[in-house]
């Protein structure tokens, strides 16, 4: 990377091009966002990409000139400086992921699939590219866990990551608890509420959980994990009899997402499952939506993050706050996260019940 | 700014030179996690600067060589790439932070008290110098809250911050309401810890987390707001009996900071004062001490953390993630926060008690 190049594209003063993949829930969100008279300065959405661009164009009142278009060529060729991947799905969005840094365009994903599986190849290209490729809407909706991992507690050696990573099967989970009600009752809800997917199979079963929990493990341990090496276990099974045997023990039902690594052993444990917690903790008081986080470090201790886990809204957050970060200085360096695959992995406990010590002890 | 000035100094790839001023609870804190076998690697301990270099040299045991020195001219006028200002106080530490940017020097502080007064002059000075001022240290401990309000919640329109930002009031006042004891018993005990200074009086009477809150008003409203214009109520009062009141109440009694800005009438509260807390809520449930903050943004709703909020081992923690930072990026822009003073402030109103919605609705 010679640094002619970093100072290239576009520079801090000027008002940085923004191309959106995909007007679904966040990407129409994060439009509207960029459209509202309150919006950050110096950023101005330029380019929508949309199957049915034709059809959508006209949910998006905006004075400024964008061009709407259902031909991805038109955005990854066009003159933005920023593409906005909010399509979902493997692909063909990591193709024009890659398709986007090629042509020396800076990339934000709220994409935890592509970010999990295809990481550390496209940061490897961002950075040779000298782009930028940010992703903090990939993981844990408004709350900063992406930052908090990364950078915040880069200082530390984190050894534990405790989550709710999946906010439609945490509301499910609540409400099941709540209304005493059966999960396809509870599921129901969620889909009118807007929380879940006409096929939520991906959140119950823990796969969307284990595709973020492979990539906290990357910020936190510097480990290159297969999201489908995690081992999970499906909540699809639980009764309303689970939540009564839990709750006579004082705890309710959650699925938390929790990778543990021993850096002297090199062993790490990654699992997401539906566990007993402590009504009282951390966990136990996270309902609907929202996401949680424990965060242990050598020497930080507990430090702990909750806030809207999904939803367009808190998803745009994150994603517009990747884009102000890349328009405060769009030369910055993100190095791509040095990992390794020599570790060995333990096998489960899914009984497991965090400690969750921070927020315990006052109880 | 041109852009031959960001390129210059060092470049990622070289081994970033850091000398520390002062070498107090967090000076030698720092000064051990970067001697420590095990610390981030491209960054390497050079300098150490206290007036009682030559009796303190000898607690750092470490093979690589670092000069210690009582001249301050020999860190300044060094061959250091950042220095971290771990004194406190207002000077000579700002007039060392100033002099540091001006000899091309980056800079990572853990001094509330030069960020909440001096903060716009000097970040304002580090940018013209194309250099780095970090201050994730200066408030909130190991708890990530600078990084959160500054870039990983930038895409929101933030409305309030309430949170708990002195670690050894809350120490005290949660050791008051689990003994019933005196203010200054529990003090002892916190002194015997290590969480209270010989004088606690900045930390009781409310001038520590005032200083913190003008920091985060420019973070999260961008805002300039002197830290002696902030309301204080003193804690210096409370009794036993009180404890007792809120105890009745189902409560208990925290030092809160909190700042809330209406942004159609440009009007800000801003006020820190022990309040009557929910005991279940998230500040009624952080004890010792710990810091937790709440953070309200039009889009996010609350998003919440807590962590470690005092003690050398936390904010070293903070420190240390910002010399990652400059390592990874060396010429990073961080941008001076364009702060305003056309506000209001409303008066205060102490008997405000968060909502804390985040967290209560469980209960």
């Amino acid at each position: 990377v010679t640094d002619s190049f970093r100072v290239s594209g576009s520079s801090p003063g000027r008002t940085l091009r923004v191309a959106i993949l995909g007007f679904g829930t966040v990407g129409s969100a994060v439009a509207r966002r960029l459209s509202h008279p309150d919006r950050a300065p110096g950023i101005a959405l330029t380019h929508v990409f949309d199957r049915r661009a034709a059809q959508k164009r006209r949910s998006l009142p905006t004075a400024a000139p964008v061009l709407w278009t259902s031909d991805v060529d038109e955005v990854l060729h066009g003159d933005a400086d920023v593409v906005v991947e909010a399509l979902g799905g493997l692909e063909p969005a990591a193709g024009w992921v890659r398709g986007a840094l090629l042509a020396g365009k800076s990339v934000v994903t709220a994409n935890k699939q592509i970010v999990a599986r295809h990481g550390q190849a496209l940061w490897t290209l961002a950075a040779r590219q000298g782009r930028q490729l940010r992703f903090e809407a990939a993981v844990g909706g408004a709350m900063p866990i992406v930052r908090a991992l990364g950078e915040g507690l880069a200082g530390d050696r984190l050894t534990r990551v405790v989550a709710i990573l999946n906010g439609t099967t945490n509301a499910v989970l609540s409400r099941m608890d709540a209304a005493r009600c059966t999960l396809v009752q509870a599921l129901a809800e969620a889909r009118a509420c807007g929380y879940a997917e006409a096929d939520p199979s991906a959140d119950i079963d823990g796969t969307d959980a284990a595709a973020k929990l492979s990539i906290l493990c990357a910020l936190a341990f510097g480990l290159r994990v297969d999201p489908r090496e995690i081992a999970r276990r499906s909540g699809e099974w639980i009764e309303p009899d689970d939540f009564d045997r839990a709750r006579r023990r004082g705890g309710t039902i959650r699925q938390l997402a929790c990778a543990a690594f021993d850096a002297r052993r090199r062993a790490l444990t990654a699992w997401v499952a539906p566990v007993v917690v402590p009504r009282e903790s951390l966990f136990g008081r996270t309902t609907g939506a929202q996401n949680a986080a424990l965060v242990t470090g050598e020497r930080s201790g507990e430090i702990g993050m909750f806030g809207a886990g999904a939803g367009g809204d808190a998803t745009a957050v994150a994603v517009v706050s990747d884009l102000v970060a890349i328009a405060r200085d769009p030369a910055a360096i993100v190095p791509p996260p040095g990992l390794t695959t020599s570790f060995t992995v333990d096998p489960a406990e899914f009984a497991f019940v965090p400690s969750d010590a921070a927020v315990a002890e006052a109880v």
